[in-house]
């Protein structure tokens, strides 16, 4: 498959080549796969999995150690009423439907999408024109950047001309695909009598299909529970553990990184929508008044980001703006520094990590987009031969998910604040005679008491003066015979009363940037990936350039003969690198050094150790950099040390090739046994 | 609750105090715990999940990175399919039984064990004896180390004599608890009469009760699912991809850590027994054939470790045997070198991480307790106040997971070894021409075919002289009319043949290490706490002495007072112990230098810097030993030295101590602003 995606090098890349790539290596396979497998799940061999550990290292590094975030490890398993109370239970679903005959499923808003996109292209070709690629593999269409297609059967379009005035339709529906709900998205169906092309059937109406995997804990059944859909969570619930752990002192946040799980309708786009995921989340915990400054946005303001903004997509443009994020923040687009300062750390991690910077965006969410209770909410974006693929979103939660949970557990998810100047309040105060006030109203006590305490202070104003003047006043109280109730000087006394509050009391708002780890690993796979062959007119032979910080194996060791003698000098070259905390390998397999350097090419390892005949004579072995592949050689301790500062960031290449002497010697595909 | 257990410094462990340690510094909480909690279910804190992480990651360097082992990272969602192959879906459950009243549900093993120890402490009481220490406490009772028993109401035994035959029945019992299967526990119940104090009615019958959570894979419904119990079936099923990966290289081992799932009936027992726990697990592949032998044998020969094998423990004993590792392979105690030396390295990991030497033991399984598949399997054990714990598995599961997942798929899970020497294989061989064979014998073809394959050397011998001699010889087919099919020399040749095989096929045998690590964890907790009160005097203060390799956090940085001209220093020394890669805290509130080091007593941290007015002038600081809390001063550079030698285990404090000058200074118990 040919996409307009293209390699680090800029060629055009061959997908089947680097998936080939990847399974032949290892990187990762689909699980059960002896079984037949089952879509949406994936597991990582070796080298995916040293990647992914790689990627969440520097996480942890750039965000929790560098920020002393208080990481927590939460429940995978999940009570229903949590989730309830959250509004997963009710709203985490996709819109569904099957068709009547064969069974299939679909996700209904894919379906609509993909027949009408399909017959767009038919269209065109009767119209003479070149078919655009498919959606899918046009990287500036937005839309794209959540969902892959199914690949529904007899997807080649027709050829068929349609009304100039359909096609407006079809385009302006797709637009806004996202904004459509169920009863919408089957209406489009009936409307534009939408067929499965295997049946020739239109699927019956869309249903909900909630996300989230059910289980039973515990042995009697009696509790339904899930498998958390995202690890926010039990971030939300440890609050007031954490902020007195954090000895009371705001603003904080908390960072958690585990699987979460989604019961995609029809996951079939590899690493990009899985059921089982890894997550690295955290939790921002920040006053809302004051303007959710951050005392670190000095530090970043001047970091440029790719931004497309919600108000350039409403008017239909996908054109990006470049702008530093304090520019961004100070023009409103960006709603606050907090935010701001997230952003420019994710962009920083991104590029740590060796994303293609030509490569990011960041979106912004469209109203309809986010939930309700956000205030804000921008995804970082990759481009790939899907699309562009949210790889990690931030959003500003304001302080929704503290509050539905206090008010349904009675827990005091808020922060205390001893205010230096105490704040001092003057305002009209209530005052019941209990006594007298519940035997006077009985059953109706508690109802005229709320009422009454209801009332907004120009009421008791009044109230108070009438109270004084005739000793009695009548107050609106619903539900009550007459819908009035008469009050005397003797149950009620209200005055005008000075107080002063040492303590303030508020709930934290919530900036929370959310990592989706699969998908990041898998861009930087193709963002790194490249093929040597363009340049040198031999077979392609795949390249994956990752930077040694992420780098599954930093450095193979190559013995160029398996006779006894080498094997000591490898162990020790090992041990050595072992203690250095530099991952290598032992290649020392009877494939030619080219066969072995090509399969560490393919792998992403940076660097080659060949330890050859010169080097039993003195010592010396060469040293190859991966994307060159030019070799320097010396001394075993002056390439180790040259391996440690070129792992650490502290040297290039160049560097090294200056100091040290080049070593010329061709990659022969012949075996030196 | 005074157990026998002790602490480090061999006072008795107050567990009440500990616990309360363990949550007011936030290591572990209940999950959900302001919606009620859910039993079997915590969340690590910062400290908890710090120290988890540094667990896991003394692990990978141990075992993956110093054995090359091959790390995957395999879904927690399995179909049902692979768990039915498995003997999961039958085998994975426990005895439960309903209390008929109301509804109380038990493991019908705990039940009955409770019960019966009640009633021999209330005859103890009654006999004027004093009552020993439940089970649950008595490190010498081997049979608690899986178990936890539930707390059942009115669990106070009453003082009533027993019969001595009676007596002599409940220890009978108790002996062999892990024998019953459900029928036998529940003629135990009418037997003995057992009856839940509660409700004061035997439960009913006891059920079997799948320990495994279930779940829907997909919107149809149609795939049944679990939450994976164990780690390994993954690896397994990736076995033909990893040997390939390892260039067809035997042995190897694979390796994961990763989260796994048990319904546990009646989780009680905090860390020890719940829900959702992470594992590390290895699954190393060995050759069957020239017993099992370990080329790294010899580097853990002298290994000493604590053995209690499965003849002393038949014999009613639990007194265990200190041997090396050489010497209980060579005895035929250890099955073969591969399992004695993963022991070894599993005792040198124990050690490495800070449990305490005289708390670990080695119990191999009972012929009853193993899979029917099983070689050999012992498990490490570490003494809590809960008894022995089982807090790391090593099994010889044979052949048998390969080997069943291969037949039921057809997948090759085996290895192709090309020999050195050919291997001769002379042999009677039958030849059958399958043109005239069809026809002659139409629809029972294939069953005379399988039988003529299927007969013994001696039987082809007898046949192949008689076709010779007469033409025709007759055979047993069974399902055919007479039971006899004739043989004629024209459909089939029996021949003596010579040939020569270049590869041999093997399935490999398996030995698995399997790691708790939550076990593991609070196993550590509880060997490394002591209380300071004991020797001072003073109020008893919490230490947990944690070796600085596993400690949640190396450095405390206290500022004794919180001016502005304190600040740069202490984030110029928090920067540079970033920079080395040491975790550190700062304190800076205004609690007192006492209270501040107290806290971080209890946290584990081993090492504090205090920043005071000198450090103004001179640009020292003093450094303090967490255990000691004696203090040396010098200039910073060299303090941070020293502290990385001490966290590198290149130095001990006495070593730091020889080399810089002491610091006097009382850990005042005022504020200093």
């Amino acid at each position: 498959m040919t996409t307009t995606a293209t390699t680090l090098k800029g060629q055009p890349l061959d997908k089947q080549a680097l998936e080939s790539l990847l399974r032949r290596r290892l990187f990762y396979t689909p699980s059960f796969e002896i079984y037949g497998g089952v879509s949406g799940l994936y597991d990582y061999g070796p080298p995916g999995c040293a990647l992914q550990a790689n990627i969440v290292d520097v996480w942890r590094k750039h965000f929790i150690l560098e920020e002393d975030m208080l990481e927590v490890d939460c429940t995978v398993l999940t009570p229903h009423e949590v989730l309830k109370t959250s509004g997963h239970v009710d709203k985490f679903a996709d819109w569904m439907c099957k068709d009547p005959k064969n069974g299939e499923i679909f996700r209904a808003d894919h379906f609509v999408e993909e027949i009408l996109e399909q017959r767009l292209r038919g269209d065109k070709e009767a119209r003479g024109q070149k078919p655009a690629e498919s959606a899918e593999e046009d990287p500036d269409n937005n839309k794209t950047n959540k969902k892959k297609k199914k690949a529904l059967k007899g997807k080649a379009a027709e050829a068929v001309r349609l009304d100039d005035a359909v096609v407006q339709a079809y385009e302006a529906t797709l637009a806004q695909i996202d904004n459509y709900n169920g009863e919408e998205l089957g209406a489009l169906i009936k409307q534009f009598d939408l067929r499965n092309p295997a049946t020739g059937l239109q699927p019956e109406p869309p249903v909900a299909f909630n996300l989230m995997f059910t289980t039973q804990i515990g042995p009697s059944g009696g509790l339904q529970g899930y498998m958390r859909p995202e690890t926010a969570q039990g971030q939300f619930l440890n609050f007031a553990k954490l902020l007195e752990f954090n000895m009371q002192s705001m603003p904080f946040a908390s960072a958690s990184i585990g699987k979460s799980y989604r019961n995609e309708i029809s996951p079939r786009a590899g690493l990009l929508r899985v059921r089982e995921f890894l997550m690295a989340e955290i939790e921002h915990f920040v006053d809302p008044e004051g303007g959710k400054k951050h005392h670190r946005f000095h530090e970043v303001e001047q970091e440029e980001l790719v931004l497309l903004d919600r108000h350039t997509q409403l008017a239909g443009k996908t054109t990006p703006r470049t702008l530093t994020i304090g520019q961004a923040v100070r023009d409103g687009i960006v709603d606050n520094e907090t935010l701001g300062y997230f952003l420019a750390r994710i962009h920083l991690f991104l590029e740590k990590i060796g994303v293609d910077q030509t490569k990011i965006r960041f979106r912004q969410h469209m109203a309809n987009e986010m939930a309700h209770y956000a205030a804000d909410c921008w995804d970082a974006e990759l481009l790939t031969s899907s699309g562009w693929v949210e790889c990690v979103g931030c959003a500003d939660r304001s302080a929704y998910d503290l509050t539905v949970h206090a008010k349904k557990t009675g827990a005091p998810l808020l922060v205390r604040q001893r205010l230096d100047t105490p704040k001092v309040i003057e305002e009209w105060t209530v005052e019941i005679d209990k006594k007298k006030f519940g035997p006077r109203f009985k059953k109706d006590a508690k109802a005229v008491e709320t009422a009454l305490l209801g009332l907004a202070q120009p009421a008791l104003a009044t109230l108070s003066a009438a109270l004084k003047a005739t000793g009695t006043v009548s107050i609106d109280v619903a539900g009550l015979d007459g819908g009035k109730a008469e009050l005397t000087s003797d149950l009620v006394t209200i005055e005008w009363t000075k107080r002063s509050e040492n303590v303030r009391e508020f709930t934290p708002n919530v900036i929370e940037p959310s990592f989706g780890i699969g998908r990041i690993l898998y861009s930087l796979l193709e963002h790194n990936y490249w093929s040597r062959g363009e340049e040198g007119g031999d077979e392609a032979r795949g390249v994956i350039s990752f930077s040694p910080a992420v780098a599954p194996t930093k450095v193979l060791i190559v013995p160029i003969s398996s006779k006894a003698e080498f094997k000591p000098i490898v162990r020790d070259l090992s041990q050595e690198l072992r203690a250095l905390g530099v991952a290598s390998r032992v290649d020392d397999s009877t494939a030619s050094i080219g066969k072995r350097y090509s399969r560490n090419d393919e792998l992403g390892t940076p660097f080659g150790l060949t330890v050859d005949f010169q080097t039993l004579k003195d010592g010396s072995v060469t040293l190859r950099e991966r994307d060159s592949t030019s070799q320097v050689r010396a001394s075993q301790a002056t390439i180790l040390a040259a391996i440690q500062s070129l792992i650490r960031g502290e040297s290039t290449w160049k560097d090294v090739q200056a100091k040290l002497p080049a070593f010329e010697a061709q990659e022969v595909e012949v075996a030196v046994r």
